[in-house]
């Protein structure tokens, strides 16, 4: 079980947070780093920031849409600042690590723009969301400053327990979301979700499925059960 | 029992990381900040790190000397990357808020210079030392990145137990060095130690006393001890 979650920066401002972010990593013993649609990158801001991780920077994958950075993972985590109209599983960095039984697969942690944060569509793509305990009254980190903190507390728990194995992996996010094209249309085509009003109902699908975490043979089972509905007819 | 730590930066040279330790203090509730000589402060780089921390930054205390920065504090932590050729009590952030009974007392958390932390000197009138597990191919913390991981782990246990109750309060920074001065300058009186061939003898008795964490009536005791002693020649 190889240890290397991957840090996914969305659509970042500023190239000295990318580098900054970069040391933050490396000094937690990280180097996976996705950028979605960075404004400046590469820069020389973030070079200097980065100080000796110029590895981490020079290695990082950029990419033009959030589902490139995670198609392959399996584990989804959204830093988040903000309540959200339909709440989701919400944990804190340290609950994040000591309780998700897959904490150390294929996992992301989605950090989201300077001001604004994740879109909701975004924050949708999660299994969880997480919320680093701050001051209610100034809870401004730094984009820098909050991956340091969920790479310190992913280090500590590398180096401090073993995980309890599950039986199979998580699913990928790819087979999540052909799950959730499958799920959707089928919908449609038995007439529960109207185009014209789709209200919330994928978004409500979404945390559900996301938060049960389903592993590889559950997916294969729901969309056996989907084909099944289709053909039914 | 005011949850009030103070942050020491010792002999910072760059004054942006000056203001980026301002801003993480303040996501995590912390205000008292304490600049020992800094190279150059206040200053405009500090003052646009800080983001919305400039209250922290305005209220900062200037002084020239550590120990004026201290004198009045009971609980002094050291944050140390080094090996040290005497060791000395050394605890991870966690272990710190976790097991000290006194964290929340008048507690000094004392940070050094970028290039090369603290001094031994400085180090020496720690009651204990804080090391932030990290990378050991790379441990080179940004100065507001360790700042950002204490002040976190000092907020989480703030808001998670209450520490246990002391029956007296720490002595203070200012009575354990009149105690050592009382003590050496004894030492010699009575011929024990050699002003000409100290060796370690007073650093190995600050660490002994220090580690115990000598409580205000423990410290009238000790002084009154060293005081027998003198009278009874």
């Amino acid at each position: 079980m190889k240890f290397e979650p991957r840090i996914v920066l969305v659509n970042t401002s500023h190239p000295g947070n990318i580098g900054a972010a970069a040391r933050a990593m490396k000094t937690m013993g990280l180097s996976s780093l996705y950028l979605v649609a960075p404004k400046l990158f590469p820069h020389v801001k973030a070079d200097e920031m980065a100080s000796g991780a110029l590895d981490v920077l020079g290695n990082a994958k950029v990419v033009a849409h959030l589902d490139e950075a995670i198609a392959d993972c399996q584990l989804i985590a959204g830093t988040s600042a903000r309540h959200r109209t339909i709440p989701w599983p919400l944990m804190t960095p340290r609950e994040f690590v000591e309780k998700s039984p897959h904490v150390f697969h294929k996992t992301a942690i989605l950090f989201g723009r300077e001001q604004s944060g994740l879109t909701n569509e975004e924050l949708q793509r999660c299994h969880v969301h997480i919320h680093i305990p701050c001051n209610s009254e100034y809870s401004s980190l730094n984009l820098a400053a909050a991956v340091q903190i969920i790479a310190y507390e992913l280090q500590i728990a590398k180096n401090t327990e073993l995980k309890p194995e599950w039986d199979y992996e998580l699913a990928t996010q790819e087979q999540m979301q052909l799950f959730y094209a499958q799920l959707e249309q089928l919908l449609i085509q038995i007439g529960f979700l109207k185009p014209e009003a789709p209200r919330q109902l994928m978004t409500r699908l979404r945390r559900l499925f996301n938060r049960a975490q389903v592993d590889s043979m559950e997916m294969n089972i729901l969309r056996g059960i989907l084909s099944a509905v289709e053909k039914y007819r």
